[in-house]
């Protein structure tokens, strides 16, 4: 039997470990899963005959060494910052190790040594990121095979209410962590590249300045800019390229609306309010608008935001009860962020028959023979219910599938990695199609963001 | 002979020094300049022959003992992250201290050992701060001694050009630290009290929420919060107060005009700019503006900003020579701040002729026998030329009538303290006035936030 250690039993684990529970019969799996919390544990392994939950700390040093001495690979879906004890001992007894999470510079300060030792440390192949590296590079691989030459890669991503359960004004529910939607594009500008020019989006017009997206039977998107577009350039090996730019994609209106709470301050996370937990929704958005005896707070935030009462701006406002005057934020020396991410949750948690979904849209710019072109190549995946959701499928199964590749030696190149490489993303791509997540691609003539030759810029 | 050591010998020291030295003879003074550049000690020094430059190097322990050992007394004018080392010598040798800088944590942590040695650290005692809290104190000890009650308390103070010498359309020129006045307002929310109610102004739209200010004589400015006005509260006793807003006085438009770099992302002291140092003046202005294969710079940033070609704003940003496309910027890995900080030096350089402006203006709105009532308190100060500058007259003067008043023993209360006590801003708003620096008051029916009872908020 060969032994995987699964560190973390989150509830976005259950396609991951599902998917190995299946072919542990077949492929002589012995699955132990490892939380802090043995019950979560426990659910997730229910009463499976090749699958163990234990109480396990990751900060526990003999229990962990215990636990990652006896496995023949390791999974952690911890959060980030709590891989890289795992990881060392991973290295002490020789162990693979895969995780879907960013590499940290530590991770990173240890490829050599993972060389040395023969081992596989797969980082980021989940959804974003994961998926996105893999299908990308596909496509960027078959372009330079062919002899054309790259000058645009514009890359999208989005965990999205699906259509069937798109009830609200805003298009858009949590299907994946709050906080991480409320604080998005925070600690840092947004720079990319735009035809050799590069570009600062200042947080305060992250919202002002996106771009629409068209998906075929799925409508209009639009995408507002990630932070780190740059790096790409080195992962993916397009050092000169005149365009590259990454985003997040949200319906078309989110943007627009969302930045209003941008322009009030609401998505403020530096510093706590005076009083949180006592404070109503409507004092919480009075804190950020002008004193005034007579006018009220919804004309003052009309006013502020030059918005009309027939605008859907303010219907969408309105939706989320935000000047209610005794609901309470209830929450001790929150933060504007916190305190928004409470009233928000009111609303946009997923109901239980409610389904989400991932949007990806790549596009890629390049010349051949002398000729530009263009290729689109958009994925979109629903989820089945509120377990097999879109984010677990598309998080769980690459991970899964590389776990099991690795055992079997199909991918077998050491280091301290990610999935750029042929053969870590064929034989996964090939695979995911099976569970339905499929690239379609359509070529176009290429445009790129100059079209007409340089007049102004 | 009483030794008066000054540590750091900056140009804004010379009003201080000249003090010092005019009544060097009939007070017994000896004064020693030390700074790391002898040059610039000498200069400040002259020839007079109570004054001696030295080269003192503050980093280095024993030079800077020995001069501490050599005092009676201690002027401390470096930046206020240096004073720390000085003032735990200052114990050591049971020397006085006196700095215009804030009262620093470590500082503050000093003031058991201070009192301890019945010494006197006195902090705070320039213009901003320093004259704001004497003149500010001077009233509100009146108004509590007549039996008032505070509900209000303003206070704005800004460093402008003299009328006389302001001949550009944003009214303004550096008379100061230019750095501080590019990224004035960074870093934290300026958070206040309005009517008991707490209101927060996030950066971004900090420009935007200005208050109209009128001083007889000198026409109307504005003011815009700064970060710190709740600290003030127990500073100054203020606990219960309805109202405490401190703010920058600007010309009334600087900052609907600044809040345009603002909005751009051009005073961000965050990130390095690509290719900072070959950047063009235009280029640095494009970088915030979206691509386009053929609309100007120009039209992009009256779109994006949303101003007409005959708004007074985009004027003030022709001014500025901002869409040069030959004028480099010429710093290596500026970051926009520094970037725009380069470009506003061009313009914005005090003349040889040009004469600076200090302009004070308090509010105090208070309760006596039933009736409310309001002061406002002005005062407005011009430099006579560029090295008695409004700026080091009201830094220096203040300074340097405290040191004397501490040798002679008018101030005698031990501990690391600020001017908010009788003892000490009463003899020194006193000989300000001789000096011209003085305060005209002006009753008025209090009006506060809310004249007509509470009805919206």
């Amino acid at each position: 039997m060969r032994q995987i250690l699964v560190i973390g039993a989150g509830k976005s684990t259950s396609v991951l470990i599902n998917y190995l529970k299946n072919r542990s019969e077949e492929e002589n799996l012995k699955l132990t899963i490892g939380d802090i919390d043995l019950k979560q544990a426990k659910k997730i392994s229910g009463d499976h005959p090749n699958c163990t939950a234990v109480q396990l700390d990751v900060f526990n040093k003999e229990d962990r060494r215990a636990a990652i001495k006896a496995a023949d690979i390791v999974i952690s879906m911890l959060p980030a910052r709590f891989h890289i004890e795992a990881a060392r001992d991973c290295i002490k007894f020789k162990k693979n190790l895969v995780t879907a999470s960013y590499v940290s510079k530590e991770m990173k300060a240890l490829d050599a040594e993972v060389k040395q030792n023969g081992l596989i440390f797969m980082n980021e192949i989940g959804v974003d990121p994961g998926l996105d590296h893999m299908s990308a590079m596909k496509v960027i691989d078959r372009i330079r095979d062919q002899g054309g030459k790259l000058l645009l890669f514009e890359s999208f991503t989005g965990g999205l209410v699906a259509p069937e359960s798109d009830t609200n004004l805003w298009n858009y529910k949590f299907t994946w962590n709050p906080r991480n939607v409320v604080v998005a594009g925070q600690g840092g500008v947004a720079e990319f590249i735009q035809e050799g020019k590069y570009k600062y989006i200042p947080y305060h017009r992250l919202f002002r300045r996106t771009e629409f997206l068209y998906v075929e039977g799925y409508g209009r998107f639009e995408g507002y800019a990630n932070r780190n577009s740059l790096d790409y350039r080195s992962i993916y090996g397009l050092e000169d390229i005149l365009t590259l730019y990454r985003g997040t994609i949200r319906r078309v209106g989110f943007s627009r609306a969302w930045n209003m709470f941008v322009q009030l301050g609401m998505t403020d996370d530096t510093y706590k309010l005076q009083n949180s937990e006592t404070m109503s929704y409507r004092d919480f958005v009075n804190s950020f608008l002008p004193y005034s005896p007579t006018d009220s707070v919804e004309l003052k935030l009309r006013h502020n935001l030059k918005i009309d009462q027939d605008d859907i701006m303010w219907d969408k406002l309105v939706e989320l009860d935000l000047f209610n005057d005794h609901k309470k934020l209830g929450i001790k020396d929150a933060t504007p962020a916190q305190a928004l991410q409470r009233i928000l949750e009111e609303k946009w948690t997923l109901a239980e028959e409610d389904k989400d979904m991932i949007v990806m849209y790549h596009k890629f710019g390049y010349e051949i023979n002398g000729e530009r072109k263009q290729i689109d190549s958009t994925m979109v995946h629903i989820g089945k219910d509120q377990t097999q959701t879109a984010m677990a499928k598309t998080v769980g199964l690459p991970l899964a599938i590389a776990t099991l590749a690795i055992l079997n030696k199909k991918i077998t190149t050491p280091g301290v990695q990610i999935p750029i490489t042929r053969e870590v993303y064929e034989p996964i791509l090939q695979e995911l199609e099976v569970y339905g997540i499929t690239f379609k691609e359509k070529e176009t003539e290429y445009l790129g963001y100059n079209p007409f030759g340089e007049v102004g810029n």
